[in-house]
């Protein structure tokens, strides 16, 4: 048996680095001899800056802290393939390195871009008659990802959504006047994590009085005439906002007031200011106290809040993948079948790459409320299953224990 | 035995209604009759909006999910009492309700400005030679009560801030490039919250690269060469502000780039976007990524993550000063005594509320590095002790449970 690579990439997940985990143990149980890791994804094996995971991982202390560690473990890359086509040479050197290292099967754990590069690599190898398997492993808080009926990542984010959104509704309620807070919610194109904000709503909880989604036009006219409706039914108004609203002309609502000076190298507009921007807005028209509350990067890295559905989900989303490849599969993405709604089952399922890379899932619009102010039953029905259960933090001395990679790469 | 009331009053904190918990277990085993509740405050307690708390915990179970319930179960409010002297009606008007509730002690958990309310009233309670006994149960997240070694609310948010903090920093690293994120925390005139994050220093994470507190005139030039001297030894950045650092001319940072648009009831302005103007200065000076991240309210009200050594003195303060008003005093406020530093140990002592009323403490300069960028070990030694030990949230289909207030008003 020979060894294999895995790497990290994209935007981290609470539950990311179970998948790592889930490709290296099944790795290990079923035979590879070396199971390394590119440290900071592909960008960093074309840097030759690779570890052997079994010098990091050494107790099974490690494992649990590992599936308990925020952030990319391995680190990540927002870095893309150029394409095939007159770009010969940059798959040359990744074939000589894995080749070198004697690599049969390559993971790479990532969203829409990472998919993009398993696409790529598999391509190429197709095309050179290598013999190395390429297989993507799904990760993304965004929810975003073709075919699968969601993604290892969006659980937990969803949880840590809906529970801090709970605790916001309560507190917003503590003065006897009139508040409206904002929460602004990360998802530049699609409402799921935004929709997440919905599962607040039950016996103990008001839950959240409107909810607006990208994958509906934002109207600030609209919006505010709406919070003036809300304002004459309670004092507390509590409002999820995805990052991601535009406006008719196509601006993100953040834009009418700030501007945004940063684009990543996938050529991504970096957003913030929505909640701001409308808490401002309705303070203007209504001179009542408003809170802009942005989730920022928490909503990707609260290990404290995770979904133990999503973590099972991730760490068998990475061993699906090696079997896959052990099994001859190249060019494939694990997808999460749902296979029972109630009681909640979902298998993994191995399916074309092709088929996931640069597309964005949406939110289905028939599960959005006609006045584009809220969302349906419907999907809190779908995403309730994904938020279940719990793995508490290991506690030591007050703090989550977290590990992090300390190895120096040592292949050159 | 007579009757007795408690009310809730400012901000509110994790722990806040372990507070009335105490208050009330303790008072029910000492043999008081009704234990009422003030709904917001003291402003209720003048529009005669009154529950009996007995009809809102009928269960252990209510009164174990009061305990993990962020906000104030009873409401607060932000009302100040005006001076006794030619305002006798309000005081009268006071007494008057208290007098038809047969109430012979009353109860006031708040901050600084909630034991204002707590030594008028037992001033006019003397002079009037009522029996009412007044005492006040500290409460702040923000730590900056006079005399108590510290007080109920901020080991909990001290606790969310570093173990936040621990989160964000794992995430900052995910890149290979360089990234500066600014960590915005509460505290107006104190900075014991932003010292906090020191705490997330370890053995598993590499801790904030510098800390800025309000107790030092805040310099932006010096800031920024700080931020380009941390940038040449490591390429994730993490720095921790106070949102009310000020410059040399008394300004607010956040006041440099943003107008302030809301003054509360105290006169208190309302602070935000210190992180995102340092953030905006970091990117102007130096082109790199930068993310400015506020905590926001979920610090007050996080109670997901609750320290439970802060969460029993909370309950202790709230018994004791049951204790101390069944045995006849008045005017006091319930502080804590630390009489052990290793191992940890702390009692409730009652002092004189003339001592604590609007006097606010402040980090010691002796527990600030001289360049004003840090903190020293001492303030850590004196945190750690707080944020101790947890009490898991009771959690129901995936979410931390709560309990609200429904009971309506009865009492007229």
């Amino acid at each position: 048996m020979k060894n294999i690579i895995v790497g990290q990439s994209g935007g981290p997940t609470a539950v990311i680095n179970s998948s790592l985990l889930g490709v290296y143990k099944t790795a290990k149980d079923r035979g590879a001899d070396k199971v390394y890791g590119m440290v900071h994804g592909i960008k960093g094996l074309l840097d030759r800056n690779i570890v052997d995971l079994s010098t990091c991982f050494k107790t099974n202390l490690d494992t649990d802290l590992l599936k308990r560690t925020p952030s990319s473990f391995l680190g990540s890359c927002r870095y893309k393939l150029p394409d095939i086509e007159g770009n010969e040479d940059t798959y040359e050197k990744i074939f000589k390195i894995l080749n070198e290292l004697d690599i049969c099967a390559f993971f790479y754990i990532g969203g829409n871009d990472s998919m993009d590069t398993i696409t790529k690599l598999s391509d190429y190898g197709i095309q050179i008659k290598s013999h190395i398997r390429f297989i993507g492993v799904p990760k993304t808080i965004d929810n975003d990802l073709a075919i699968t009926d969601h993604t290892p990542g969006y659980g937990s984010a969803a949880k840590y959504i809906a529970a801090t959104t709970k605790e916001i509704i309560r507190d917003g309620r503590v003065y006897d006047y009139p508040v409206v807070s904002v929460i602004e919610v990360m998802g530049r194109n699609a409402g799921w994590l935004t929709a997440a904000a919905a599962l607040s709503e039950g016996e103990d909880c008001e839950g959240v009085d409107a909810i607006y989604l990208p994958e509906i036009v934002f109207d600030v006219d609209k919006f505010l005439e709406n919070v003036g409706n809300l304002l004459k039914k309670d004092r507390s108004i509590v409002i999820a906002v995805s990052e991601g609203v535009k406006v008719a002309d196509g601006r993100y609502v953040c834009e009418l007031a700030d501007h945004v000076d940063y684009v990543d190298a996938f050529g991504h507009k970096q957003l913030a200011g929505t909640a701001r921007y409308l808490a401002s807005k309705i303070d203007e028209k209504y001179g009542i106290k408003t809170r802009a509350i942005e989730l920022s990067s928490l909503q990707r890295c609260a290990s404290h809040i995770m979904s133990r559905v999503d973590m099972t989900e991730a760490f068998n989303a990475g061993g699906a993948a090696v079997k896959a490849a052990f099994e001859g599969l190249t060019g494939h993405v694990i997808t999460l079948k749902r296979v029972s709604d109630d009681p909640y089952m979902c298998i993994t399922e191995p399916a074309d790459v092709h088929f996931v890379a640069n597309v964005e899932k949406k939110v289905p619009l028939e599960w959005i409320t006609d006045d584009g102010a809220n969302v349906k039953p419907e999907l809190v029905h779908y995403i309730m299953p994904l938020i279940q259960a719990e793995i508490a933090p290991l506690w030591i001395n007050g703090l989550p224990r977290h590990i992090r990679l300390m190895t120096k790469s040592t292949i050159k």
